[in-house]
């Protein structure tokens, strides 16, 4: 027999709910024990009723968005506006995950507001205590999250990069209708973009690296667009200052205990992570090459361990809920 | 006015020819104005009409196929059976052009007959005077055209590893009905595989690299499965010896006159390459990494520049024809 | 707060659980708060471990399935192999959904054992009481939840046949490898098959139709293979006897509590139903037809709610569970 | 030995060449043997270079295309566009053959200009000397080549509509970016549209139906939006006034000596027919039901047979040369 006693849930509202990460993060709302939807705003789509998890959904214009309403505001609006919203669902009380870049380091509009950055795993003693947390790259998340316990150690040489390319899909580059991410050009297509070592999130990644000890170490990064619809691997050719004996011995260590990060013995796939708020990660040692260099490989869901999942996460410990809380393992 | 005097076809003949590379094969003689097809052998579908090029072709079992018809063989057939075959043709007098890795460099299988590499930019006085040619696998094909040009000017590091990066669409698996490719297996994913730097055509790139004077140079390779139908796209962190002022220069020298090489400006994409016999090269100096690093992309059709495509261009050398004929550039 | 005191659990097995469907009915199992698997079987994949529904699941071999464990055991067995399977659940006592069409009305195996068709919701009594439920087919239920209102009133026209043209995902053909299944092979393609109106499914459906008053009712059903993983659409040409003023009227009356039905005013999409139980439909009035017609759609996932959805739904009702029990609407 | 003389091509401009059937239209004259670009124009993407059928085009505002320097104009503007453009032509001397519905039947702006209905195979001598050409529709080509045979022998019954389902892929949307043919929207969905028998292409094909002695045979139209690129394909239930003996007769002796007809014994499949300018058609008997029926399959290129292939066989009648030159089989 299961007893459910009557709940007085908390009410978060979400900025920019139309856009595919704004819609996750209702779904994920909608599904959440503890959680109540206040307001989901949409400028575009303001009046449109949609069913995310479940539930449906109406959109109200962000002007109307009853900020005060809400214990907290996800932000989920483009980089370059979340600053401006932030500040006012301050001011009216509620706090805030943002899930631009605006608050994240090196940005540039990151302004008078101090917000924690928050690979939640590693971050989680800020993430609890802020009122505005700056929520990680989907990129950056599946790259930090497989780099940052070699770094830490020390085990990444600095005269040589770290080689990351990654591919996503297409929900990445989110759904503004434009030319190229239609179906008839992305299907059976593939391609690098950003290249050059230029992409965003470089700023997000060197900032933790360099904060976990890795000074001089150099990332170079290469995005590239995958025909699926949702999930990030990372493939990571790490050069080592020594032969390691456990390739994933460091992961074993710092990520015994938690509940969205699993460690496996083969090569990850999309398929094993898309809709579930996990980081797979798989580590092997590269053969026949004399600098001693591994392979890591890691998996996310871009939506959700790298954009809604993750600052779900964040938003259950600022509020002092179980982090695992409405989260899909 | 277009005048069509009659021309003598020559009789070519494919081994293998139900596979994805034998199909590509048939396909490209049936258009070829002065090759045509004398059998195409396939065992499972032997007595199977299909219709290839534009034309019909009726598989035969490849002990009925009639060998001695045929001024050059093309073999399609799996890694390891092909040696065999490709000593039947010999003793029938017609040449043979190998699409496996059996007289590749490295190869177990060798044996006694000698083949040049096939990698037809690089090779073409070996290629036109041989009886039998290793045309290179499809992987090799896109990183070799891409790096050779910088090794043989000894710009590349040795004291890093080139770390490549490629990503294959499913018909460089081949056609043998395999779960892991059942088309619900593979929309919406993606994976490495071949993880460690184990894959076999590092056999054959090793051995290019080192021919072209790369001695020491360490290649790093991760390929990974794409939900596409065809193409190859490698992504190249190539460490330099030193700063080069035109990161592609070298193509530039080394490519200036050639037919199925593009050098482009922006990044290359599966859909500028498919159905088309080119490699496509673009290059662009990493930023913000202590050491210089050049990003190489190359681009390719994996059935055609990466298998029957360049066969054919190595065909038409060996039968004295121009080496573009009946190709799609 | 919420509290969850000790449940025990209802022990069920699978047979045959390395299929789409199979894995289904595992995953919907382990995230049930009433259900818990006691096997899953799978001759080929006997011995492997995978992760179905965010649980471990390890394949035993058929013979070494505790079939007396389980109080209900679902067969998922490929059509022929369910009769011999259920009658030995049967022996050791267990109540069993068969997902097969061996019990299915006009199934040539029926054998000694009377079962319900469990088209769930024109068929509650009949299923709560049955040892032996026939779970319906994917295709026969789509048609047959769209059809059966306007049937049984007496609605449709007998002297034109009902023009069925439905499109299923590639997970209706099952897993085993076979070559016209694979990704190159399906991608990017679209085609009909059992043409000339000779599907299995066409047996159980025009049973129904017949039970339902449609006597002398024709039916033409034409599949086609769509380049998705899962989802059916059907688009229904259904001739009246006469004009009606609600298109929808039927399905209205009811369908009015239904929980898994979803009557909606906009076409439905493979999109708003997948990894959802339901069946979404929509009616149109055909213009500028002299024979008054209705256009219906009807989409459904063909796992779940044509399949491992539904048998849930029966297997609730057969254990005296809430129907709607761990089934995702 | 092949000669080739020195050829003096036809001067041929393409309006609004940087859609989907704009693109089509510039590879297959970059291709042919007697056409060459005088201009392509384009609005929004003027003075881009794009690579078409092997050969870069740079795209002219439409007010700059010397419309007099072309010998015939191919208009594959929007709807509603194409009535002015043709007239502008028409006053500088050129043909036209306009891809849009301006001048087909039943179109509301079809003017002053009288322009024959360019169903190629049914349509060769008005095309030949008419000085506009109305191309038809991709559907209407698809469904037209399948019922007119029957219809002119007056097989077709007319107390029953002719049900026509028909599926297409995304490119016949156009590539305009608009949020519902992204990517992530159209993978793994599949929808009817234009629900009601209301698409406009149902003027085109009545009036067709009509002209072949159809008087009084209702057509029942749905079409469908499938994930993939290119191709249609029409399953065609076709209510017969009696029985026949051969279901593909009427094809056999109408299309008896077409180049671009393809009659099959198997099911078409998109496969087939994409990058070729064939329709491929099949017939079966309907089993089991009371009345006669037929069903037709016919499955097209939408961008090839189903425009700018088409358009170009009737250019090729209009400017005197072989119909089929230049067209792939």
């Amino acid at each position: 027999m299961i007893m459910h006693s009557p709940v007085k849930k908390i009410p978060v509202g979400v900025l920019g709910a139309s856009g595919y990460a704004g819609r996750e993060l209702c779904a994920l709302i909608a599904r959440h024990p503890s959680l109540e939807l206040a307001f989901a705003t949409a400028n575009e789509q303001r009046g449109t009723t949609v069913r995310l998890g479940g539930s449906p959904v109406t959109f109200v214009a962000p002007d109307e968005a009853p900020l005060g309403d809400a214990a907290l505001v996800f932000a989920a609006l483009p980089h370059g506006a979340s600053a401006e919203w932030t500040a006012r669902a301050r001011a009216k009380g509620a706090r805030v995950v943002d899930l631009s870049s605006d608050f994240r380091p090196g940005a540039p509009v990151q302004g008078a507001i101090a917000a924690p950055y928050g690979l939640t795993e590693w971050a989680r003693p800020a993430v609890a205590g802020a009122d505005v947390v700056a929520n990680p790259g989907c990129y950056a998340t599946s790259v930090l999250m497989a780099v940052l316990p070699y770094v830490r150690r020390g085990l990444v040489a600095a005269d040589a990069p770290v080689v990351i390319n990654a591919a996503s899909g297409v929900t990445g580059a989110g759904n503004s209708p434009k030319r190229e991410l239609l179906y008839a050009e992305v299907a059976e297509d593939y391609r690098a973009y950003a290249v050059g070592n230029v992409h965003r999130h470089l700023l997000e990644m060197r900032a933790s690296v360099r904060d976990a000890g890795g000074e001089g170490v150099d990332l170079l990064f290469t995005p590239h667009l995958l025909p699926t619809a949702r999930g990030i691997l990372s493939t990571i050719a790490l050069p080592l200052t020594a032969a390691i004996a456990d390739p994933m011995g460091p992961w074993c260590e710092d990520y015994a205990n938690e509940p969205f990060v699993e460690l496996v013995r083969e090569t990850p796939a999309l398929r094993d992570v898309v809709h579930r708020n996990v980081v797979r990660l798989h580590a092997a040692v590269a053969r026949d090459v004399q600098r001693p260099t591994l392979l890591l490989f890691s998996a996310i869901d871009n939506l959700l361990k790298g954009a809604a999942g993750q600052a779900l996460q964040n938003a259950n410990l600022m509020l002092g809920l179980d982090e695992p809380l409405g989260l899909p393992a």
